[in-house]
């Protein structure tokens, strides 16, 4: 039997138990679904997922698309692929019906579109930014620009970009300099060079809507000066239909070590006369808009990231439940049979890790998910600021820690299969190398971390982090008054360390050398990441116990055993890491600080 | 200007400050040598690497070799850099005089291979491997079989393997079923499937001569009923003459993430007529001899791992003081120029990380070598064995922790690089998918993890932990002696935790279940790694303060600051992580134990 692309019990447990998916219909933009459409849309989801994108993700790795001089060719299964999510209409499954959507909950899209992503990794990566792009477009953009640009996108006709990085812009986004003049018709003629262009060009749909930053000639330096344009491949006549060639041209494409069903290019605007561009909103405020599809683009990178997490893991219990090696060493004899490896402790230990890891991460993905849902739909003022209030401080952690242990967890995949596990006859090595992009691509786990400590922390007198801190004590005394003494105290007390070490480093900020203060940024947002990921794995521990002690001897004990013990794995192997990490924090330690280049 | 292959001055810091290569002349077989040999054995390796080795990486990485069914096909750079290593002697760098060697010291040899390793990575496989077979044979087979197959394989006419593992034995060694069978003519014919054998085939010389690990028919079941074979590829005449082909055929090569220029291969011995093969040494001592190869390639893994780390973090530091990009959060002014990657504090801490990792991890390796040759040549007959104690104890560290840490610095070298790193303009990439097989080969981390704790620490009562434990003591004590307080005492501490957690598991290994006794191995392999690590960073530490003592403001004075920072590093970042594993340890934790396959 082939290893399941995902534990379905796991992701019924993660939408049910962990999280209300079935309580959203009770909100009016949800009333016409219930847990049958979610069901059916799952299974949808993984009846794709096994056609088109399993058998084909090993030939879409080997054969990377490739630029003629003319167009992208790729192997043809990844059109197959996007054509059959499309036509299913999984690329505008949160979008409203009057756009032609299915308006089901992103939490639930969600789900269903990790089957799909942990089967085909990449390949469902033009979905994916076209509805991100389309979300901005519908959030900022004119009427007639979402009448022109999203409704092709959510029809599948057109897919969209986000192209913002430069070739000497890329962390540092103030700098591009791809220029915008206006020109006689209103509109602007963009000019400038965008690399890492992820499905910058491909001849997957009729035409490709860029989302383009730029600076309007004679705008202020900086970020402040940053404008947002759609910039199509093609333009597009007031009847819909497609006009001429825009002059955006494909300069080339990367080679990259991994999520290669995915397109990564660099684009060239205007080289001739001029990109058509159309602003979006209003001038000088593109970054903040592009922010709004880049808070998405995090959380998305997050659930990917968890999601080749997860399937790895899957893929690696499968093997190890089946594969003889070696006997215990309480065994001495030679002649009695080898046991399979999940016999051995190292092997479970390596599986817990990835267990760990994977469904902690999911966990928190999802979470952010629903917050972002909750931000618009939740029944009361007050629950959708207090939702925006959690998420805008927590995308941090949901971008990073879900990328820095999604590949580690895959790591581990590839040592339980061992020789094996290197090669391409298994598929884990391609996890690891798809995954490796994550810690990378809509802002480095270093532009994360400052994000987090010199932003997300202090903003608005705190009010973010004072939330979302008092939400992980309500859980720990709710876990101490279930029984689960040991993690609720174990919570705690990481806690009061995560609150001391943060009152440390915002005084540190205030009275020392800010670049000096905020050194060791990337340690503040591992610890912080791993007593969030203690959090939500109490959380799914309190689920589990209560369900064991209404019924203990049930179908589900095993599962919820598990549970109970992948929360104690991480409690007891991960967690306690955290003590190392403050000690140097609070210690204001200057050790990168202090190092100068010459040094090296 | 490209990034340097290597530190040069680092190289010549471990083999004339930390380590006492020049003083080795001393002892009669380095006799003819001196530090201008050295040094011009040094220069050619570089030489060969330059230009062989670095062009040639990428398309190496490339154009894996593939099977036509009757001969493997590589790209030809491969044999051109084979035999310009092979002319240039370094096949037999370290082989005596008489078998036509040059008879260098190891730890020579290893800084001049190094450079070639850190340029091509597994294209210099080809020779380490044929040198540990001809260690082998030299050191087990018989005059005749020296004459017949180590001349050849010092001459570079014929290259060697190790075939241990089988489709059904891997890391379970004793299971494995190749046969052997007396043939009439005092040989025997040997046949089963041997699978991961590297370079196993190719073209490259006219002869493989495969070391093979099988069981002669009605032998004992188990690691006592192993023998060791000499199969060559084509037999040969007694005249030194090529014979007819042996019945060992190709079955297939695997296609691997990474390590490229070497084959990796599935072989059938004994599909016809049976393959001739010579018995190496007396019968059912096989696994006893192939330790002695396997030992010299667990040491060639942790150097080769290391060297990885070392070329990545020179690839990264030259970007990263090359690459401009962004502001120091103290400044305002987005008119102000942008600064070089290198000023940003995270990014140094990337840096210092990879340093710390990578110099510690070869200063190891180093050690290690030097210990293997002090086993054979060092003055007294008290000093051949001291060193033998301690390299047997530290063997599964010497090969893991560079294995695990390797792979880790070449992330953050990507990372380093950022969306540049994951693409194959930029050669860190592959550096991160070639480094990722030395966690697996030669014993993967568990098996290692597995002979420290169960077999090398009780060994002989303990000698060689007792010796080695002493010796780092005694550093810290001259460390101490020297002014470097703080650093002495932390190693002291972390010894002090070492020793007390051995006890502890020592005793439960008597007294408790051993199965649950050694479930967390691979933390006590990750805690002795660490203040393994720690101590050779002392070490280093030590020697830069001396010399910085002697002469504050000198040319090296840079480089020494650079030792002494990322010895501060790994004490203050990494060696603190230990006190979490050592709780756990202490407390015997039965998480990965008591885990059962169907919670999963």
């Amino acid at each position: 039997m082939a290893a399941p692309i995902l534990n379905d019990r796991d992701i019924e447990f993660m939408l049910y138990e962990l999280f209300d998916a079935e309580g959203l219909n009770k909100r009016e933009r949800y009333a016409d679904h219930n847990k049958e459409t979610y069901t059916a849309t799952i299974d949808t989801a993984k009846a794709i997922a096994e056609k088109y994108l399993l058998p084909t993700r090993q030939k879409i790795d080997s054969n990377q698309p490739t630029f003629d001089g003319e167009k992208v060719q790729m192997v043809p299964e990844i059109k197959a692929a996007c054509d059959a999510v499309t036509e299913s209409g999984f690329g505008a499954a949160t979008a409203d019906y009057e756009m032609g959507g299915m308006q089901l909950p992103p939490i639930v899209s969600s789900a269903a579109s990790t089957y799909m992503t942990a089967a085909g990794s990449t390949a469902l990566g033009y979905h994916a930014l076209t509805a991100a792009n389309s979300n901005l477009i519908k959030a900022h953009g004119s009427a007639e620009q979402i009448k022109r640009w999203v409704e092709p996108m959510v029809a599948g006709r057109f897919s969209g970009t986000m192209a913002m990085t430069e070739p000497g812009a890329g962390s540092g986004l103030g700098d591009l300099i791809t220029t915008a003049v206006p020109d006689s018709d209103g509109n602007y003629l963009v000019s400038g060079n965008k690399v890492y262009i992820s499905g910058g060009d491909h001849e997957l749909t009729e035409n490709i809507v860029h989302l383009v930053l730029a600076r309007i000639k004679g705008a202020p330096k900086g970020v402040k000066g940053i404008s947002l344009f759609i910039v199509p491949k093609f333009l597009v006549n007031d009847d819909g239909s497609l006009g001429e060639r825009n002059d955006v041209a494909l300069a080339g494409l990367f080679h990259k070590m991994g999520g290669r069903a995915q397109t990564s290019t660099s684009l060239s605007f205007g080289e001739n006369e001029g990109a058509v561009g159309y602003l979006v909103g209003e001038a000088n405020k593109g970054l903040m808009y592009m922010f709004h599809m880049m808070n998405e683009a995090r959380i998305l990178v997050g659930t990917g990231a968890a999601t080749l997490a997860l399937t790895g893991y899957q893929y690696s219990l499968d093997y190890a439940k089946e594969r003889p090696q070696g006997r215990l060493a309480s065994c001495k004899d030679p002649m009695s049979p080898m046991v399979n490896i999940i016999e051995h402790a190292d092997v479970r230990r390596m599986l817990l890790a990835q267990k760990a890891y994977a469904e902690g991460a999911y966990a928190l993905c999802l979470y952010g998910t629903q917050l972002a849902d909750d931000e618009r739909t939740a029944p009361t003022q007050q629950e959708r600021e207090h939702a925006h209030l959690i998420l805008d401080f927590l995308t941090p952690i949901i971008k990073s820690w879900p990328s820095e242990y999604g590949p580690k967890a895959n790591s581990l995949a590839i040592q339980v299969l061992g020789g094996a596990g290197y090669t391409n006859e298994y598929p884990v090595e391609q996890m690891y190398r798809d995954n490796r992009l994550n810690p990378i691509h809509e802002g480095t786990t270093g532009i994360q971390s400052l994000d987090l400590l010199a932003r997300k922390v202090p903003m608005n007198n705190m009010a973010g982090y004072i939330a979302f801190v008092a939400q992980m004590e309500k859980t720990a005394a709710a876990a101490k008054q279930q029984g689960l003494t040991e993690f609720a105290e174990e919570l705690t007390q990481a806690i009061s360390v995560l609150k001391s070490t943060t009152e440390k480093l915002l005084g540190a900020m205030m009275t020392e050398n800010i670049d000096m203060a905020l050194s060791n940024s990337v340690k503040y947002l591992e610890l912080f990441g791993n007593v969030v990921i203690a959090w939500i794995w109490l959380k799914q521990g309190m689920v589990a116990d209560k369900a064991l002690a209404a019924k203990p001897h049930q179908t589900d004990e095993n599962f919820y055993r598990g549970k109970l013990q992948a929360m104690q794995y991480f409690f007891r192997f991960e967690l306690p890491e955290i003590g190392a990490w403050a000690k140097l924090l609070n210690d204001l330690d200057t050790t990168s600080y202090d190092m100068k280049a010459e040094w090296f």
